[in-house]
């Protein structure tokens, strides 16, 4: 496969021009130091690591796996994967996001998100490593005590040790109210925690001595269902209050997934017995204490769509150009050639835009979602707050399934474009449709983030984030009604929001009498919004390439801004005829009478 | 993953009720002997072959892969493939369909087909060692001389013998015209043949002594491009006129590729040094030779699709009835249970019912479509013939291209069902979404497809077969137009076809005044034509299972008919919109201005 080029410029362009961070970020309290310098110093530096440290570890850490001595229930990673977290350690990258107070930088999420997509775009699998750490640290920051946060905080911050989030078990899935796992008081006010977990990303390793594992379970006293959960920080090895480590803590892997894709993140299945924990938050909340982290946790996976779907286009866009096959269908373009290239075939051309819209339209989205956490986290206006928070829950459905739904789709184009010769393991394309899959299926399904969109964000929380989503769409179409230029797509942005609030309106009345419209109606109208805000992501992009001057770019996101309006977004139309078509059509069938 | 249940039920309502293949049949010459008995009998040996030898060799047979010894050039196929591969000869399958003048047993197409989409549904891998064999045969009985059918087509009949088709080379895939391998006339009447050909599928195995190539090459004088291309047989070893086998003919494998999926079928690069080769058909026409069996290849590739879709169907409706994950949405369905069955939730049953519909939807029109294979060569009414040829050559990219595209779909809807279970390897469905990968590309990408379909077979062929299409679905909803239990799918299947044929009427306007209108709706026009092809589909089924009057069977085929007409026709509305935008918005970007 071609090297990755980190996309800095569209990475700059989207930050300071089209979401403009500058302005933001000089509002915010905590982030009023980050200025456009520092910014693309970071990029640049992230860009340089992901391309030149990860990237190369990609198909080598695909073709390897990871290993599993059963005797001594030890993992271990592709070669190089170490080296290159040592590295991303050493380049203080850990704490990148991480409050200050803790050791990190406390650099704006936006930042982390832009970060993450390019580690992501060079070696999914690796970059699951860091995820894990960043979502119990978030946990631990959020709901931990004070002695957890100095013990545990700090190391998963600076890198010597990583975190986990262990939820899942055999027979829990979406699922947790169903999980068992059992946390006994002790003598000492911790716990004794006992049970089983599988699909543990990065549940043993050797990429550091410890591990922390932020873990479910229920006390003895626990009500059943979701109510009855609480939450415990678990680390591999025992450590004293003094911060000593101490010996091995009862958490043994038992085993690892062999998976169709991501082979270089280490899936664990994890025995505790009796392995000493301490409760995080509050007894038998444990779940909420989840929730809270669950947006950056989901923005985290959209991003790794969107990352998938770059490295699909950069690859799919190089063969295009060099691959000489067939003749325009107009005649030869490069009679000089024994053939032209692919590139000017119109189909390929819809392959290779699909990509584009679809990646760098999401980027806009995410980094949008993005500037929605720091807002809430690093503002001093808590209406502002509480504006943003409604906004970003509303959209963290959005960004995580359309995104990944979108990589599926799209780096199934990029293999189509190299033909055979993609679904051959030399070209590297097919790993990327084989680790997509995985996208729309961990951190909550799409069917899991559609409810939740549909179910909690839209009707139970009577679309306040639709709402403030809804108002910036007028907004950008109000103060540009009368800018010819961008008439093609104001017109029908205008026109697709309408319909969507319509349409919402029309499935709260529905929902009101039979709740199973929801169910039914979830994953097209979460399709349908996803186009609609691309649409939207699309408008303010052209808009500002045709304000910053740079007019190969402006040409590039006006084409493909109307390759979305005109052959994307009509896809709403099918999501909204599935949508009226209603439950029955579904729910009819006896679930004995499918074969 | 749970056992293959060949599907038979299924087979016989669409054979005998749908298609009414045993009136159909006693009008054929050719296929008057095969009556119900007959053809229910081999369906039922087939499926009992296909689930108790194919189905357990499938798994076991992607995690060994094929076998290549640079040294000898020798590949062996994964342990059991070439038992299995034995009992098939000996249980007569080779020559199912081949002529009883070779050895065959000259059964139908129809029924061919039927049997292929059991082989591979149990074991898609395995199931290209024959259907290349099949390829094989049919170049040399259209096109081969007297004595090269006795030398050639016996044995392979017989299955002693396997054969190949040896198109692609590492710089032409699609593109034909660009292939370099040579053909030097020899002293003896042959030719000697040199030039590396690459996806050679089953170029070498373990199965049989001796294989079968038909390689396209130029001749010393040939023209420049497509019209350059003769077709010669190329056996492995040499074989004497008077069927005594010889020692090696420079013929060697170089390599085996590594794939995403179909680890089982040996995908080969071939050298050819100076191997002793004859000539088939006509000097230079060795590309029109190649298109003469393109349907019934094309055909099986479709098949290779409906039999992915019906095997994850069954794995994620077994699933989905076994496994308990949270409640139905408007209260728990089995409050006996700790949670509901997963088929209890909306969109699991929109998963679930997308590949039903696809499934049992695009084998009735492959069967169709076979109906039309036999009717062309088993009857004796020449006008019958040429309309059937007209229209399974309209058909037959429809089907190709339509019930590959779904198995992608579909295959990843049986992942998603199982959520992170369907990702690890122990149930088997990421395999179906791997080997389902090939599909789309493989006997010419959906691109080529529907550049046949657009160009070829709608524009330059005048539409002929559309035309007989079209008169089809009137037929239909002439005879049942005041069937009120069909109003539900004949008003819209009417407007459907009426819709095709208007925007077929306007394409051809539009593109007699600029050819790259073709280029840019092709693809769309394919997915608008499939879509409106299952309605006719459905819609024949439903008015079939009304008559044949077994209740639960009608119920069950309305339920899906419905589901397609509501849920999945409306696409063709976002494949309109993308049509009528025209080519600008594809090819406008300058090819230098993507990134």
């Amino acid at each position: 496969m071609a090297d990755y080029k980190p996309p800095l410029d569209d990475f700059r362009f989207v930050l300071h021009q089209v979401l403009g961070v500058d302005a933001l970020f000089a509002r915010l309290p905590g982030a009023r130091e980050v200025d456009a310098g520092l910014i693309d110093a970071v990029l640049e530096e992230a860009g340089r690591f992901a391309a030149q440290v990860l990237a190369p570890l990609n198909a080598s850490g695909d073709a390897e796996g990871c290993h599993f001595d059963p005797a001594s229930g030890r993992v271990s990673t592709p070669k190089g994967f170490a080296d290159a977290y040592h590295a991303y350690v050493e380049g203080g990258w850990c704490g990148l996001n991480a409050p200050a107070e803790f050791g990190g930088q406390g650099l704006p999420e936006t930042l982390g998100a832009a970060v993450k997509e390019m580690i992501d775009a060079a070696n999914l699998a690796w970059g699951n490593y860091p995820l894990l750490s960043h979502g119990a640290t978030e946990a631990l920051r959020q709901h931990g005590e004070d002695w957890q946060r100095e013990l545990f905080l700090r190391p998963i911050i600076d890198g010597r040790w990583t975190g986990t989030m262990c939820l899942t078990e055999a027979h829990c899935g979406s699922d947790l109210g169903l999980l068992r796992t059992r946390a006994q008081p002790a003598d000492d006010g911790g716990y004794r925690i006992s049970g089983d977990k599988i699909f543990i990303t990065a549940g043993e390793h050797d990429l550091t001595e410890n591990i922390v594992h932020l873990v479910l379970a229920r006390l003895p006293d626990a009500p059943a269902g979701s109510r009855g959960i609480s939450l415990f920080v678990v680390p591999k090895r025992k450590v004293g209050r003094d911060g000593q480590m101490g010996g091995e803590n009862g958490v043994v892997c038992t085993a690892i997934e062999h998976k169709m894709g991501i082979h270089g993140s280490a899936t664990c299945a994890m025995h505790f017995e009796g392995a000493e924990g301490w409760l995080v938050g509050q007894p038998h909340k444990g779940l909420a204490a989840m929730f809270t982290m669950m947006n950056t946790a989901r923005l985290a996976v959209g991003i790794q769509g969107l990352g998938l779907i770059e490295r699909g286009y950069q690859a799919s866009l190089d063969y295009a150009r060099e691959r000489l096959q067939m003749r325009d269908i107009a005649g030869a373009k490069f009679p000089e050639q024994a053939a032209d290239p692919l590139i000017v075939h119109a189909d390929i051309r819809r392959m290779l835009l699909t990509q584009k819209a679809f990646g760098e339209g999401g980027r806009v989205l995410a980094l949008h979602a993005a500037t929605l956490v720091d807002i809430e986290h690093l503002g001093d206006d808590a209406a502002a707050a509480k504006a943003a928070e409604e906004e970003l829950s509303f959209l963290i459905p959005i960004v995580k399934a359309v995104s990944t739904e979108a990589a599926i789709e799209c780096t199934q184009h990029a293999v189509q474009i190299f033909g055979g010769h993609g679904y051959i393991k030399d070209n590297g394309v097919e790993q990327l449709a084989r680790d997509a899959r995985i996208t729309t299926i961990y951190e909550g399904t799409t069917q899991i983030q559609a409810l939740d969109l549909l179910g909690r964000k839209v009707l139970q929380l009577k679309g306040a984030g639709l709402k403030h989503f809804l108002a910036r769409i007028e907004a950008f179409c109000r103060d540009h009604a009368d800018t010819a230029e961008l008439a093609e797509f104001v017109a029908p942005l205008g026109r697709a929001a309408q319909d969507w609030s319509d349409l919402t309106q029309a499935l709260a009345a529905a929902a009101a009498k039979d709740p199973e419209v929801v169910a039914a109606a979830a994953v097209d109208y979460l399709f349908l919004s996803g186009h609609v805000a691309l649409a939207w992501a699309w408008a303010i992009s052209v808009a500002a390439a045709d304000q910053a001057g740079d007019a190969r770019r402006a040409a590039a996101k006006r084409a493909t801004a109307r390759f979305h309006y005109q052959r994307l977004l009509p896809r709403i139309e099918s999501h909204r005829a599935a949508i009226h078509s209603g439950p029955a059509n579904v729910l009819d069938l006896p679930a004995g009478q499918f074969d």
